[in-house]
């Protein structure tokens, strides 16, 4: 497999100051395309540290892509160390040259002098052209090696991964990618990481000689199949029978594949049936709706909803009658299925969705403690309320509740 | 200065699905508390890499900390290759595995076997306790450099450094710590990055050798002033002058400072003033509330919301005209006041706020663009309406516009 490397520079990025999405996003289109990203480091702007890393990319890496320090200021520092390091020097290309000066003349700017040396490039390197600013990419190959150095900004960056960086590196490596990389991911929800690696039983009879990793989030579990085939259509051949087995065991806890949304897949059966659906939020506080609400067109079957953080709100607005207030308290299974039943003939959907409980931190009683959650589900055909229990974190269980919401939906809506 | 290495494993980084936020987070707290990040490492869950690494801290690092690979799965690999490499062993700690049971009793789950693996750990090591999950951290010193392990996830992974891990290394490292690294962000919204820029002037002038850098996002533009001092009152002075000469110049946009949230500044001011508020959102869903109903105690001045999706909820709920819509539209400043002053009525609230707007991708027209939002206020001295833009991304226009009704309010509040 052709290895790669990739060398983010920035202080900025050292010192937490701004996230390094850059690697994510390289790393990805490289792997989607069949190399092997093995590895990322985040270096300041440091001379001594450049040069160990082009020392290590020698010894051990097929493909180098560095990504900052190649501005027009004192602290970029990539240029005239790969000048340094191959052996090479710099010459002015008047295209770029030119390129720079229209860049500035097309935004009506004069060119600041220091400009002039982003058009000095490595004598023996390629010129990766950059369409969204003034620091051209640099292309130095070294026999069987390629060394990649672009800006750190992500919108030029990303624009020279797209046109210029994919394409050339397929070309150049075109007589060893005799081999395939696929991952897919299957996304559950509803079941713990621990609960669902003991339903999956012997992973190792599953996979065999591929990958499978679990991913935990308050959203769910992510499971990531990696394969390797000889051709795209084995690869898949592999991903499907290993899927399979998976679904086999734990189908019914996933919900989705790869990037897809829980409130996509839901938006989606909502439209496939033809219903529509309204919701009554209480400590979710409008997060659930924010979520549904996230999908376009999501004003085919959501009419809306009302987010009842006061009881007032709640009997008055929705209908839930103040005995069972009174009797059973705002978070209780008969005030979550009084809620949903008042929403959807509110609204006039054909479906309501209700979810009170209490967040945290404040609240809690022994009876009934912080994290303790109902959600209610109405259609004209049944009205019922579930039980769960989603921690003592506020934020995370706000998150879980909306998640266990939606996923009751789905779980419903394959059903009608 | 103490150094530091961060070592992020898992493939799931690697191959670009997750984006490393882990190293970013820890690297800022070291870096605010005076130790000197130099370096992050990407590896994925493969021994040979890890036990390099672990060579390299030995000879160029005081402080390593490793985040990843600690869970109860098979690809969980970084426990045993501690102990491998530090010639250890592990050992069962009852008081781990009586923790893990509680865990999983709390929430009515029972333990899965798996999960007895969790309170193996190495005999020369330190615990450090994990709040928020099964897997304890890891604390290894050899001579003068620690070796800290921790699980991947973050929320996991901030409470151990918020709790422990900063305190463990002050304590460990506190004869060399004998300089002070301060930092503070003044947050700004509703004004973009280079107007901010012109307006604050030259920059050098007012930082003198100390730094400064603009965090641009959706919400606004972060200042980060990072200075260093000789002590603690020595950096706490520098940082007051240089805030105090920001403020004069752009003190109206600032919203408060480091970690404050907008929605807390405003329910802070709600309380203040001792007024209620009530909410009617259309193209942010529900977002708005959400925002607000993340601060823990927000059902003291938030009496809830309604997210008014289809038309017919706007007239028939909030008490929008018919000929209202149908003259102006649903995106308009009349139908955002109408839905204001209708939202504080029925919930019968001292302030009313909505906001209604085209989210995009679809809806937009040559006189209503994909953005065009209207944000309404009321109360019972006033009642008007905003119009913005905010841009054509359906997901960014939707966070600018709950951040604009947000600074809308504290605005008012401020003049109450």
């Amino acid at each position: 497999m052709i290895n790669a490397k990739v060398i983010s520079i920035g202080d900025e990025l050292l010192i937490g100051q701004v996230v390094n999405t850059n690697s994510s996003y390289i790393n990805a289109k490289l792997y989607s395309n069949g190399f092997n990203p093995e590895r990322v480091i985040t270096i300041g702007d440091n001379e001594k540290d450049l040069l160990a890393e082009l020392d290590d990319s020698m010894r051990n890496f097929r493909i180098t892509i560095i990504t900052g320090g190649l501005g027009p200021t004192h602290d970029d520092i990539t240029k005239p160390i790969l000048v340094k390091y191959f052996n090479d020097e710099l010459i002015l290309r008047e295209d770029i040259l030119e390129f720079v000066r229209n860049f500035f003349a097309k935004r009506n700017l004069p060119m600041p002098e220091t400009n002039v040396g982003q058009a000095m490039v490595p004598s023996k390197s390629k010129v990766i052209w950059n369409h969204n600013g003034t620091a051209p990419g640099i292309w130095i190959e070294n026999d069987d090696r390629v060394f990649i150095a672009m800006p750190g900004v992500p919108f030029e960056m990303k624009a020279m991964i797209e046109n210029d960086v994919i394409r050339m590196l397929k070309e150049k490596f075109a007589s060893e990618l005799d081999y395939v990389l696929k991952s897919k991911t299957l996304l559950t929800t509803g079941i713990g990481e621990s609960l669902l690696f003991e339903k999956i039983g012997d992973i190792k009879s599953i996979i065999g000689n591929n990958k499978m990793a679990f991913l935990p989030s308050p959203l769910g579990v992510r499971l990531r199949i990696d394969v390797t085939g000889k051709s795209e259509s084995e690869a898949d051949r592999i991903i499907a029978g290993i899927e399979g087995k998976i679904r086999s065991r734990v189908g019914e806890y996933i919900f989705g594949v790869n990037d897809e949304l829980l409130e996509e897949v839901v938006g989606a059966l909502l439209r496939k049936k033809g219903m529509t659906l309204s919701t009554a939020e209480s400590c979710t506080g409008g997060l659930l709706s924010g979520r549904i609400t996230d999908i376009a067109g999501s004003s085919d079957y959501y009419a809306g909803g009302v987010c009842t953080y006061s009881n007032e709100v709640k009997s008055g607005f929705l209908g839930v009658k103040e005995k069972t207030l009174e009797e059973h308290g705002a978070v209780s299974e008969e005030t979550a299925k009084e809620m949903a039943e008042g929403i959807r003939k509110k609204f006039g959907t054909s479906a309501g969705i209700s979810v009170t409980g209490i967040a945290g931190p404040g609240g809690g009683t022994e009876s009934k403690p912080v994290g303790l959650t109902y959600i209610g589900y109405s259609d004209e055909s049944k009205c019922y309320a579930l039980k769960f229990n989603f921690g003592d974190n506020r934020e995370r269980n706000r998150i879980r509740a909306v998640q266990a919401c939606l996923n009751l939906l789905r779980k419903e809506l394959n059903e009608k």
